[in-house]
């Protein structure tokens, strides 16, 4: 008595083309627009298109902690979803070096240890500092200079969510010392002495 | 003593690039994007892309009404205004079955006849309920259950205006037992009974 | 064995503050923002605040067509929806004068009769025109200049839907001739004749 | 010779008033928007309403899970992020209830145990179901029903991210069965039988 | 001891696909979309792409100003921007006659000489005139008629900054008398008379 | 023949509440939300509300450039426009310092003089850098790293916009060494040498 081809139908029932409704999919071999992507024929999509299998510690880089990122580039399903999620893991003594995200509220939500994590506000200039451990969840403005230290005993991991599909950064030390900006320039903009800035320039591989 | 090409090439005087300004209606053989269809090269618009001719009742479904849609499948011109437009008919004591409209408002207009209409809120369970008559309008707000009922005499007819350029619908019947999902599954998850459950798969063609 | 109040109590078990989730029914009383009004209390809302009950054809003025509109003004629940509904009924070779909607798109919807609807694009300062009936819709894009006349039999009457809670118009002649701009800078920037603006001024009760 | 004064006044130097820049706390005890709360006076932050400090496994509801939540209304410094974050925690052989959230994308991020978790698609009317454990994430598109069950040994835990400083939530059960909404509508509207409906009706604390 | 490799990879590290963060310098080869561009490839941006290096005065219009523009279509770093910026120069006594620009609110910010500038509200009829010099700004709304005159000695010259990276221009004049719209329809819409219509037709280039 | 007050009224002919429809003025003794400041009534708005008088060069600040700025602050007219206005002028040898602005991207319109203008992307950390003069323009995207130097004769002077009615800045130098973060982890997250930090600490009036 019921049909579920007409019941299926009653909304969509004079309509052949095929559009997307429910989600999205990014179409990562198209080209990008300032949006997102254009979206992956719905026909094409599977369960698997919105699972991300691997958020687990990575391989230390040279700042002593790991950093694995479900991002749209790998997780094509947060396509216009506007957020993305990270897990860091910081060796005992680790830092995250000062650094901005142009482009993304953090929110840092602790996993394990004890990680003291602040952000510098440009109104009044105040620091913003707070130690974290299991249970704390701390959200860091977008745009504003902001840094991690892990104080405890042993790792401290937490995930990482930024309120776009892929958050840029910008480390202080990698913009001033880490390419060819004229040292007398990065001198005169910043204050900084030139021997220091020479001295950091070779830690991080800059010229000029 | 005025020339209309000056007059005309006031603001655009130096650039020869075409773009859209006035409108964008949809190229829909263009890849969809989170924000909608590429636009149609302007230098191909007409007025017949403005104007819909065809909305008009249509034959009636498993569910004795009609629904007949001008959506961004077959309407182009709404490319990127965040509304489409449908006309139903329901015939006397005739329903139109529990749904939600994941992505869209639904505004009812009404033309002729009875209809009680209600949404259910999530906030506090409520069930909002009406009886709608001709210039009677009611908002369904985005993504709640909501039913409608022929309650007089003959025909209820409205038009249908949704804040999306094409509604998706998801009907409680068709998406619990017009499908392949495991009845065991529908069970614990629903706590209705497994004879209930199996009852309306044989009605609604699902399977499992 | 299952107690609702558990079950709604599932998702905001720690929570006593009130806030919107379902809809925001606009509180007229309160200054509007840039996004619309503050959301009435919820536990104060009604099924009768989403709901409109006269869209009916109102008293002809002076262009001898009537207009009636479900606003933000008189129908709060559509705060934050960005729609509102207009219906019109235009005598037997009556006008719809130039005008603008200087922040909404418009959507005609045919109820009954003959109206020939155009508008005029900036870009390559075309006419786009056509006379519609019942079934018929037309969009006229936001901000440009557009009319309509009944050329058929008897009246012609229509829904008008705006992408906009409230619509504004600029009516040409009002603004020209209706107020208290100098006639000689109307003169300079309209090039009209100053006995054609004086003649209107007086028409639309203008002064200067 | 550097002045800090002089060097904060740069940009604001001939300016008394005080304005939000860097983010924008919520003052819950102000009327909500369509866009969230008004500032909190920008002196009157401090780092602690950066912090949520209790984000860990509440009391079991009657469905075997618990379920905590860091949103707008206990945790202000999300205002305008546009995202909120919970925990729940799921006995072994619990459920997650078929439900829906009417305006939130969810994110499962899990952390411990095995949770099947599937939605069911309005489009094509597919269901999309994966079994998840530790370092999986998994999206569910806004507005469509969905559910879990633990499928595991052990709880299964997990941080759940949603698309909306807090999101709604409709339970099937709950909305169906625990009002007053009437059976025979109820029954006419979902083509359930009416011993069934009664049933559940009983279970769920619904009348009528 | 610092490896730059390492550094900038920290956020990066297990993704090779190129994707937009930091800007979407427009492909102005693409299609466009309602939202702008698809972006260039970010390696083949250089600093030339954020430079716009001719806003200059240009050649006179007929109207004796000269407008330049610095657009989407000639300045692709402001894909996505929202604005877009232009310089015009009036000779003394000259005018911008009556216009709208139907997307986007206008910005003066005047050079030198003397400029009346006004708006004409739809909401109360109002006309907002002020006489502006060196060092003012004058806000015009979006949508609404404006217009400026050359009351000064010399010419007025101005920046004029639209939230749009292309305005849209309707001039009153082109818009009624520079098209094929029947002077029959012109007359009825706009209360003028048909002399008057018929001789704008000839200046403005019209027919019919 | 034609009334005035039937004109104006048809649009609005059965509604008695005042809502703004062609501007949002703010109102800055009200509270800022998330989208700026409700509205000021319409009814008290006069176009000196549209109109910035003082975009004149200011006190030179200690790093030898003025800055005054037209924003929310000073000017309510930009009150949801997205965009504010500046005016800097730089000594001849003057610098503005390595800095960012969060939220906001910057648009540099020369008016006299050389200045070389640069900003450093996240993505491959490029230095984006070019020596501007009258007539050129150029885009700064927002939340990145960026610099001028006046390296021309006499004064280099400037139009700014950025695309937010009030732009933050965060200098390099004030939020290092301008406030009371603990020089150790200054240190720590930044590579910086004890003294250099403790030497710009001096200069910069900061603590610990």
């Amino acid at each position: 008595m019921f049909h579920i081809f007409f019941a299926l139908a009653f909304l969509l029932s004079t309509i052949s083309h095929v559009s997307a409704i429910d989600f999205c999919v990014a179409d990562l071999n198209a080209t990008e627009t300032l949006t997102g992507y254009p979206c992956k024929s719905p026909a094409t999509v599977t369960v698997d298109d919105f699972v991300f299998s691997n958020l687990f510690p990575g391989k230390n880089n040279i700042f002593n902690f790991s950093f694995t990122s479900a991002i749209i580039d790998n997780f094509p399903a947060i396509n216009g979803l506007g957020l993305s999620i990270s897990r860091f893991d910081i060796e005992e003594g680790g830092v995250v070096p000062m650094h901005t995200h142009a482009d993304a509220t953090e929110v840092i939500v602790m996993l394990q240890g004890n990680l003291t994590a602040g952000f510098i506000s440009s109104d009044s200039n105040t620091v913003f500092m707070k130690t974290l451990s299991d249970g704390n969840i701390m959200v860091l403005p977008k745009g504003l200079l902001h840094f991690a230290l892990n104080v405890g005993k042993g790792k401290a991991s937490a995930y990482v969510i930024f309120d776009s599909v892929k958050a840029s950064v910008q480390l202080f030390d990698v913009a001033l010392f880490g390419n060819n900006l004229d040292s007398s320039i990065v001198e005169k903009t910043t204050f900084l002495d030139l021997a220091q800035i020479q001295k950091l320039k070779g830690q991080f591989k800059g010229s000029g």
